[in-house]
Parts: C-alpha cells; sequence; structure tokens
C-alpha cells in the first residue's frame, strides 16, 4: 500500500462540512490518522463512533506541529480565535484549509491571527449542501462533482495551494480559483442577496394581520421564491455580516432595480416591462446549474 | 341518463384553462354540447380534434342565445372587447365566467361592457398550472383539488353563483370566495409580488459584463428563487398592469423593508438581522402548500 498523501489531518467541526472531508478523504485513502477537534464532546465522541476520526484531539499544541493539513470547519465566526489557538504550533510543513462561505472576513483574521504563517493558509469555499448539518448528515461523496472555491493569498506558495487543491479533489470536487474579494463579490450577487430578499418578503408577510389568509392563497411561485427562507438564521446572519460590503452594493443596486420597475409599472409603461421580464426570462432559460 | 347540468356552453379561448374546464365538465357528466370560439382557427381544429369541443362557433349572435354558460379563457386584456361582442346575445339565462388571474380589471370591464348584464358575469379564477399552454396541454383533471377563488358581484343572484360554482366544482375544484379587491390585495402580496421580484434580480444580473461568471457559480438557493423568471413576459406585463395599484402598493411596502434591512447591515446589527431572518424562517417553516 502507497504511503497517504496526508499522513495526519486535523479536523475544527466535524459536522456536516468537516465530517465528510474526513470521510472522502478515507475512501480515497488520502489520509493516515484523523484527529477531531470541536466545542461539543457529545459530537465528537459521535464522529469517533461514525468512523469520520480516529481520536479526539485534547492539546492543539502536541497535535498540530506533525499535522500535514488542518481543515477549519466551524462557522466563519468563530475562525479567528481558532486561528490564534493554532498559530504558535503550527509546523513548518503544515497546511491550513477552511470550509467558509465567506472569503474576505476569514482571509483578514487570518493576516490578523496567524502573521507570518498566513502563507500556510489557502481558503477554501465548499459550494454543498446545507439543508443537513451535524456529524450524522456528513457523507464521503458529499464533494463528489460539487465545486470547490480556493482563493489563494499573495503569500501562498504554488505548493501549498496545490497540495490543498490535491485535497479537495480527493474529495471529488471541482476547483476554481477566484481573489478573496472576485469570491465575495460573486456570492452576494448570486447567494446571499436571493436570501436576503426572500426573507425579508417572508418576514414583510409575517408582520400582518391577515398573513393567514394571505399564505392560504400563496402557491407553487411562492413556495420556490421563499424555500431558502427556512435557512438558519444565526448562519445567515453571520454570512450577511461577514459580507456586508459586498452585499450592501449588491442590496443597493437591487433597491435601485425595484424603484425602475416601480417608475415603470406607474407609468404602465407596458414596453419597459415586458422588456425588463423578457432579459430575465432569457437569461434565465438558457441558464444550467453547473 | 339525466339531464347535463349546462346543455350547452361556449369556450372562448381553448387553451389550457378553456379546454381543460371542457374537458372535467364532459368527464363529469355535466354538459350537452361544447362550443369553442377562438382566434385561432388552427387550435380550435385541434381542440375539435382532441375532443375537447364538439364544434367551432361561427358567430356569436347566434350561440349566445340558448348558451348555459360562458367561459372567458382568454388573456385578461381580451375580456373587454369578448364582453363587448357577446353583450348583446347573451340570453336571459347565459351565465358567464372567467379564467382570468386579477379581478379588478375584469370586474370593471363587465360594468363597462355588460351593462344591467352585469348580474350575469361571476368572476372566477382557477389556481392551476401556467407552466404549460395550448389545447394539447388540457386535461380533464387539471382542477382536482385546485383552488378557485369567485369574486361575486352585488349584483349576482344567489342562484348564478350557486350555479357558477356548480360549474368549477364540477371540474373537482375547491370553492373560495373573496372580494375583487381582497383577491388582488391577496395575490398581488403572495403571487404578482415574488415574479416581479424575481424577474428584478435576474435582469439586475442580465445587464452586467461578468454575468457568465456569476452565473456559473449559481446554486439550488438562486436556481429555485430564480424558477419563477423564466415565466412569460408577456402574461407576467399584463398580469403587473391589470393589478397595478395593488402591486405597486406592495412594491412599495417591500422596498421599505429592503431600506430597513439595509440600514441593520450597514450598522452591524446582528440582532436585528437574526430577529428579521427567524421570524420569516417560523413562518415559511409552518407553511404548507393546500
Amino acid at each position: 500500500m502507497v504511503d497517504p498523501q496526508f499522513k495526519k489531518i486535523i479536523i475544527f467541526g466535524v459536522g456536516l462540512i468537516g465530517g465528510s472531508f474526513a470521510l472522502a478523504l478515507r475512501k480515497a485513502h488520502a489520509v493516515g490518522e484523523v484527529v477531531g477537534f470541536g466545542r461539543s464532546e457529545t459530537t465528537l465522541q459521535q464522529a469517533r463512533q461514525l468512523g469520520i476520526i480516529d481520536r479526539i484531539g485534547q492539546d492543539i499544541a502536541v497535535e498540530a506541529g506533525d499535522a500535514d493539513l488542518i481543515l477549519l470547519a466551524t462557522p466563519v465566526g468563530q475562525m479567528a480565535e481558532l486561528m490564534a489557538r493554532i498559530a504558535p504550533h503550527l509546523g513548518a510543513h503544515t497546511l491550513v484549509t477552511d470550509g467558509g462561505s465567506t472569503k474576505s472576513d476569514v482571509v483578514a483574521a487570518a493576516y490578523a491571527q496567524l502573521g507570518s504563517k498566513a502563507a500556510q493558509f489557502v481558503p477554501a469555499h465548499p459550494i454543498a449542501g446545507a439543508e443537513q448539518s451535524g456529524a450524522a448528515a456528513a457523507r464521503a461523496d458529499l464533494y463528489v462533482g460539487k465545486k470547490v472555491v480556493l482563493t489563494p493569498l499573495p503569500e501562498n506558495t504554488p505548493e501549498a495551494v496545490a497540495r490543498v487543491q490535491a485535497a479537495w479533489q480527493a474529495c471529488g470536487a471541482n476547483i476554481y480559483r477566484l481573489t478573496y474579494a472576485e469570491h465575495d463579490a460573486v456570492f452576494a450577487a448570486v447567494s446571499h442577496l436571493p436570501h436576503l430578499l426572500s426573507f425579508a418578503l417572508v418576514h414583510d408577510l409575517a408582520q400582518r394581520d391577515n398573513r393567514d389568509l394571505l399564505l392560504s392563497f400563496a402557491a407553487s411561485g411562492f413556495r420556490d421564491f421563499t424555500r431558502i427562507a427556512s435557512s438558519s438564521p444565526e448562519m445567515w446572519r453571520d454570512i450577511c455580516l461577514a459580507n456586508r460590503e459586498a452585499l450592501l452594493r449588491e442590496l443597493q443596486t437591487y433597491i435601485a432595480e425595484l424603484n425602475k420597475m416601480s417608475a415603470a409599472l406607474a407609468a404602465g409603461d407596458a414596453v419597459q416591462l415586458e422588456q425588463t421580464f423578457r432579459s430575465a426570462r432569457e437569461l434565465r432559460a438558457g441558464w444550467k446549474e453547473q
């Protein structure tokens, strides 16, 4: 048997994202030992029973030095603190990656907390299911055929990026590269803004005395438009705040678009309304989820 | 064999809505003869071949007098003209209903065009699939278990309303009653506004130089949020204009909601964002399509 690519990896947060990463690397025979850290002892025990991790880590000062790779798979709000904890103990060859869905904030935390070791951190955003969560939801094929966006830092060596990329590829993912600023602008437009808009519509209705009447006539259009409004309030609060600047720009652009449509509607401008709808329909009908 | 409830009905517009109405009444043995009118001779021929109608009507002046029921199943923009055509020829016992998805405009047309015969018109909005269209898409079970909202006029007799209601019930529909103003306010909130918002988001992206990059990272949230942006531009132009006042009110309320969220985001107000999202999530998670 050949040596695995990664003799030892450490996972912080052994839920859906972290647990699936570990299971996928195991299935690919790409990892020797998996050590788990986390805030919940119960979850860690469960992860060990499920075969996600080999051991529960006790002391990062002891574990980090000879780890090949550390995955930060906690909510992004906890990453700065984690980076501060691991920074003094990283080995010279230890690489770090993450699973956060915003990148500017995580990169800022890396520069602040890892200092001269920021070069060892290769940020990543796996675009994979968020409907379920927890160690029990983890599965070896979560990343198969899914996108993982790497947002390498100027300080990263090509070898460090290649090695982190190889780990995500071993999970079955297709790798894309953007700068962290590009990443956050893109996801503000196609993910964070739609979530905010969907929450806003349902919140708007929730305030009304006749909400039960209204909802009794809601049908499939409403169902699909508002599906993402049942996403986790805490997670989306954090994402919106973490990507606040890009999201605010998108939101202002969208409000300007609505004001134009409102003016066209008030003026009874059939041509402009139809052109707007037609342009949208053409783009949407030609789009396929990749 | 018992006499059918409706010896003769006339359908204007033998597409999905009108054709399915005819097929459903036939299947329920509730109709004797079905006469079709429409602008496309090809569609009418097809409807006859499909067994949707018995005959293609040649002259409404000849046909209307002994019809029990006339269904107007054309786009709402054509209904005023149709009402003007049928008004002089309606028999004393002929009832009229429609399949339009806005009601204030159709009711206004009825008062203007039918005059003293407006009492014979019982407006209806069947809430049933719009993904397909045309006679070939018509099916006898389209309305089974679906909602039909009647918005009776003060001039309608209870008997007239009961008879139109019986026709829709014979199609398998569940009947609800609202005033036409209530109807249009409800559907502005739960259907017309979401469509406008979805068109607006995709149109916003369609204007951008980097739209291909953006769309390449769009995922399931975007997919569901924008599904209704591939709806018919002409149909939604007409619906938005027909329900302009109620829709403008909803749009302004929504823009105000977005401005509040924008302010909360700019201020980094985590508590308000989370409360907004949580209120939306609770309402949405507790809602089931009926």
